[in-house]
C-alpha cells in the first residue's frame, strides 16, 4: 500500500465513523443548551456554608420525628430517602391521619430549584423547611415548641453550638431550617445515564432515548422543563392550551395564585422537576397520575397542543427514566434522648380502638 | 529486712490489695449468675440461617411503608432504629391514626427474648413480624397483599429468590418474616457498661452504680428481670403485692390472659426486658410512666412489697442508665420502585383538609 492510499483508507474511515458521531453530537450541542448535569459533589448553598457539623445536625433533625406534635412525623415521612425523596402518595398524610393538599415533592436534587412548593412560595430550602412543619395538616408544631424540645436535649444544643459556633443564642428554629437545608444538599443524585451523556458519553443513552430526548426538546418539554432539574425553575399555567379534567386539575387547588393573588396567576404552578421521576410516581400536584405515560401524554396535549403518537410518548419516556441517578446512601442518625424537659407527643383525637 | 518480715510485708499488701478486689468480685459473680453480657456478633437464629441476602433484604422491608395497607407505616415507624428501637410514645398511632393498646416494645436485643410482644403470643421474630403487619389498628394489610405488593417488584423477586434460594416459590409473607428476623438479629447493642463490668472491667461501674446492682439483686428486681436482656424470659402478674393505678394497669387490657384464657393470667406480662431503658421511655404495656426513678419506685412496691429509699431508687436507676449499649449503624435501603402491578396504598376515611 502507498502512503497516498494509506492516508485515502484512514480518512474513508474516518469520516464513515465522524458521520453518526457528528450527528450525535448536534443532539449533545442542543441538549447542552437546555440542560446541565447533577454535580458530584455538594453544592454551595446561598447564605448557608455548607459545613459537616451542619450536615450532620441536618441529617438528625430530618429524621427526628419529635419535630411534629404528634412525635410520629419526620421530614423523612413524606421525602423518604429511600423512595425517591418523597412518599409515593397521592398527596400526603399528615398530623391526624389528614390528607394535604398537594403531592409531595422530591427533596431530591431540590437545591438546584429556583424556589420550593408547588407555587414557589418559599425562596430556598431553608424557608421550605420551617412550612411542612408548622403546617396543621402536616406536622402541626409551632416554632416556640420546636425550640423548647431542641433545647430539651443537651446533645441537640451541643451539636448547634458546634454547627453555629459564635451565636449566642444558636438553638433556633431558624437554625434547625438552616441546618436541615445542609443535609438536603447533599440528597443530590449525580451521575444518571442522562449525566453521563451530556458529559460527553454518547453511548450512555440507546436510539430510542435519543429519539425521546430530541422529541423533548423539539417538541417544546424543554422549554419548562430545562436546567439541571429539568424544571423548578419558572412557573406556568397547567392547561395553557386545554385544560386537563377536574381529577387532575381540582378547580379549588389554584396555584400560585394564592401567593400572589394575581387573577392572570390562577392554576399557575411552578414546572415540576423531572429527575428521577420513575421514582416519584404518583404525578402532578394532584397525585391523580400514577403512569409516566400518561402523564406525558397529558402534558403534551395541556401544555403543548401536540398530539403525540404513541411511539413518540415511549421514547419520551424512555429517555425520561435515564434521569434517574446514584440515589444518595444515607446512613440513619441514632437521635438524642428525650429528657423530662422535652415536650410530650401531643395527638390529635387519635380514633381509640 | 530479714526473709521472714520480707514475706510478712508482701503478703500484708496482697492481703491490703485483695480485700476491696475481692468485694467487687463476689459482686460481679453474683451478677454473673443473673445476666449475660450482649454478644459482639449477630447470634444464630433458630430455624432461619442468618445470611447477608437475608440480612439486606430484611431492612428493605423493615423500612418499606408499602408493607402497610396505607403506604405510609413502615416496621421502623414504631421500632425507630434511631431512637432506642421504638417510637418514644404511650402507646402507637397506627392505620387512620389509631391509638394502638400497648406500648411498642424495643427491637433491639428482641432477638434474645423467649417469646415476644408483651403477653409473650409470638414465639420469636418472625411469629412476631406478621402481627403488626395484619393489625387493623397497626399497618391494617393482609398477607395476600403483601405478597401481591412485593411479587409486582422485580428487585424484591430477585433478593428473595436470592435470599431463599432452592424454593420454587421464594417471595412469600413467611419469608419476608423470615428476612426481617435476620436483619432484626443484626439490631443488638453490645459494649454497655455494665457489659463491660460483665466481662471483667469491675472498673466500668462506679459506686453508685455497683450498688444499683446490688440492689437490683438483693431485692429482688433480677428474679424476673434476668438474663441477657433483663427480662423477656418469664410472666409474671402486675400488682403481685399491690396493684397499681388504673391509669398505669388499665382495668380492660387482661395481658396474657387474652392468650391462655386462664383465670390466674389475668393482668400477666412478660417482664419488660430492660436494655437500653434510659432510651425507650414511657415505660410499661400502657406507657403512662415517662421518668425511670417513677418506674423503678413503681416496680418495688407492686412488685415486690419493697418500700426502697429515694438514694436506693437513684442507685437502681443510674445502675440501670449503664445497660445502654453501642447503638446499630444503619443504612437506610434504597427501596425497590412500585410498577403498575403494585396495590395502590389504600387510606382509611382521611380526615380531608
Amino acid at each position: 500500500m502507498t502512503r497516498a492510499s494509506l492516508l485515502l483508507a484512514s480518512l474513508s474511515v474516518f469520516a464513515l465513523s465522524l458521520t453518526p458521531a457528528q450527528a450525535q453530537s448536534e443532539l449533545l450541542t442542543e441538549a447542552r443548551d437546555y440542560f446541565q448535569p447533577i454535580p458530584h459533589s455538594v453544592p454551595t448553598v446561598a447564605d448557608n456554608p455548607v459545613t459537616r457539623e451542619k450536615i450532620d445536625l441536618g441529617r438528625m433533625l430530618f429524621f427526628d420525628p419529635r419535630l411534629s406534635r404528634s412525635g410520629l412525623l419526620s421530614c423523612n415521612t413524606c421525602h423518604n430517602v429511600g423512595m425517591g425523596g418523597d412518599d409515593n402518595l397521592e398527596t400526603s398524610i399528615g398530623h391526624g391521619w389528614q390528607k394535604g393538599p398537594r403531592n409531595a415533592p422530591t427533596v431530591f436534587n431540590a437545591i438546584f430549584n429556583t424556589a420550593q412548593f408547588w407555587d414557589g412560595r418559599a425562596d430556598d430550602l431553608k424557608a421550605q423547611a420551617k412550612g411542612p412543619i408548622q403546617a396543621g395538616v402536616e406536622m402541626a408544631n409551632t416554632p416556640d415548641r420546636v425550640e423548647e424540645t431542641l433545647k430539651s436535649m443537651p446533645e441537640y444544643v451541643e451539636r448547634f453550638q458546634r454547627a453555629f459556633s459564635g451565636e449566642a443564642d444558636a438553638v433556633t428554629f431558624d437554625n434547625m431550617a438552616r441546618a436541615i437545608e445542609a443535609f438536603e444538599a447533599t440528597l443530590i443524585t449525580p451521575a444518571s445515564k442522562f449525566d453521563l451523556y451530556l458529559e460527553g458519553n454518547e453511548a450512555a443513552l440507546n436510539d430510542q432515548e435519543k429519539e425521546g430526548l430530541k422529541l423533548f426538546m423539539d417538541t417544546g418539554c424543554a422549554s419548562c422543563h430545562g436546567g439541571v432539574n429539568f424544571g423548578g425553575e419558572g412557573y406556568y399555567p397547567f392547561g395553557v392550551v386545554e385544560k386537563p379534567g377536574a381529577d387532575i386539575l381540582p378547580p379549588d387547588d389554584k396555584g400560585r395564585f394564592a401567593v400572589t393573588q394575581t387573577a392572570d396567576e390562577e392554576y399557575v404552578f411552578r414546572a415540576a422537576p423531572l429527575r428521577n421521576i420513575e421514582l416519584t410516581a404518583p404525578y402532578f400536584h394532584s397525585g391523580m397520575v400514577w403512569d409516566l405515560k400518561q402523564a406525558v401524554g397529558i402534558m403534551a396535549t395541556s401544555q403543548l397542543g401536540a398530539d403525540l403518537t404513541d411511539e413518540q410518548v415511549e421514547a419520551i419516556t424512555a429517555f425520561l427514566l435515564t434521569l434517574t441517578g446514584e440515589q444518595p446512601v444515607v446512613e440513619y442518625p441514632i437521635l438524642p434522648v428525650s429528657t423530662s424537659a422535652t415536650p410530650r407527643p401531643e395527638l390529635m383525637e387519635p380514633i381509640k380502638n
